[in-house]
């Protein structure tokens, strides 16, 4: 049976990606980004699960960290997570017994204006996750709590309403690490990772033509500080096809080459989401 | 007096910035991001600060939205501030007393190593902002908080230690934003965003040769998603040099004619910091 790592506790969005990715896989929570890709390194796990990207926050920079510095892993899968938030109470509660309302203050925010409009003389209160803010809750007289479904599954809970956040287009991008990553399925992505030197936008557009004279089409690019040294940016590019593949080998060849530092972070087949027509 | 809106509760890093910009302005807390620069735009203000960037957790995408979607305020300036967080406890306490630890999630996180190996049988509590978990800290027997200097400043409250982030690369840029952006000083950023199709990599490298080709270099280039429509994606760049300068307006006249959605954030001096040498 696979071992597959997340980021726990039960009851998070990590863990309904896990459940999705692979429901008969033994599932392993782990406190954070990096222990989980430490399971897997040390064969503790066969695989991990980790959030890197939300419609809405934007990247998840301490799994880009885990990816780029801390690990050896490849990423060899993808999936995307529609974000539910979902209002839990304990059953019997109605909407008019509502006191407060629990969450991690990231769904709490997602979910201002309906706690503003539905709620508005009940407290907020924060939570490490939402998982936290569902045990919590039960045990508060009054107490609501914003969650994932899964959440309010696990702890025996009542989900008075679905879909609770402000923003319909709330969606999370999982990766798939292991020790190694997948081969060529003809859909496939790659993700790279690179530094050029600070000002030089003439270096970043020769990396980039690298890609476009070879008709090869990025579906990401992402800037974001190097943590080593201030002026110095890591780009990190997804783009379409498989580093097998002679084309995209001879293109990531020539970015290599033209980089101070490179790191190839692995082929998988392509999400079959809308974002991937 | 010039009032300066910016994101409260008082003793918050965002605190820190607005004072450190002007201090002797009349600082206007303001509950979100959005409700920051609907001040500004309704004349309630007259600039606002809003953390743009982290180095360790990346863009802030709320900003982010508000600069690009649900405002017409322009940036006329920037600065970075160094991330300090405190250990923050009750005036007598010492280390020993520390039964729990009081924090936003992001900054309890940035502390994780730091507070296993300081006080790794302490209950970790989370809290809505770095300054509700001073309030909420001075209510506990054996509370402490971590936060900025300023939140402790302000309730009276005792740094037991300073400089408690596990990375000691943590620092916020912020913007300020008001009705228009400023004169060109001779020594100056313009920050744009625009869309370009979906899987089009020539595109973008179409773009970033109008700015290569004039010898104007890009400090940051950056994507995120559109919330509107999944596939497309909003590019953010600064660039060096005003937008009144021929050269500059040249290249952001080709961008403009290039881009499906373009907006014109902003030119304004550069920070004097170490990331613009």
């Amino acid at each position: 049976m696979r071992r597959l790592a997340y980021l726990g506790p039960p009851g998070t969005f990590s863990e309904e990606a896990a459940l999705r990715y692979d429901a008969t896989a033994q599932h392993l929570p782990f406190a954070s980004e990096a222990a989980v890709a430490a399971a897997v390194e040390s064969g503790n796990a066969d695989e991990g699960v980790l959030a890197i990207e939300n419609s809405l926050e934007g990247s998840v920079t301490r799994t880009l960290d885990v990816l780029i510095h801390e690990s050896k892993l490849a990423i060899r899968g993808e999936l995307i997570l529609p974000i539910e938030l979902c209002l839990i109470v304990r059953p019997g509660m109605t909407a008019g017994d509502v006191r407060a309302v629990y969450s991690h203050p990231q769904p709490l925010n997602q979910c201002r204006r309906f706690i503003e409009r539905q709620f508005p003389n009940a407290r907020q209160e924060a939570s490490l996750s939402t998982a936290a803010a569902v045990e919590e809750m039960l045990r508060v007289e009054g107490g609501a709590a914003i969650g994932p479904a899964r959440a309010a599954e696990l702890h025996d809970a009542h989900i008075l309403t679905r879909g609770v956040q402000d923003s319909p287009h709330n969606e999370t991008r999982f990766v798939v690490v292991g020790q190694a990553d997948d081969a060529p399925s003809g859909r496939d992505k790659t993700s790279i990772a690179f530094t050029i030197a600070h000002d030089q936008s003439g270096t970043l557009v020769g990396v980039l033509h690298e890609f476009s004279d070879r008709d090869i089409n990025l579906t990401k690019i992402e800037s974001r500080p190097s943590r080593e040294e201030l002026g110095v940016y890591i780009f990190l590019v997804d783009l379409e096809g498989h580093r097998a593949e002679p084309i995209v080998a001879e293109a990531l060849a020539a970015v290599k080459a033209n980089a101070n530092f490179f790191r190839m972070l692995g082929s998988y087949p392509r999400s079959g989401d809308a974002r991937d027509p």
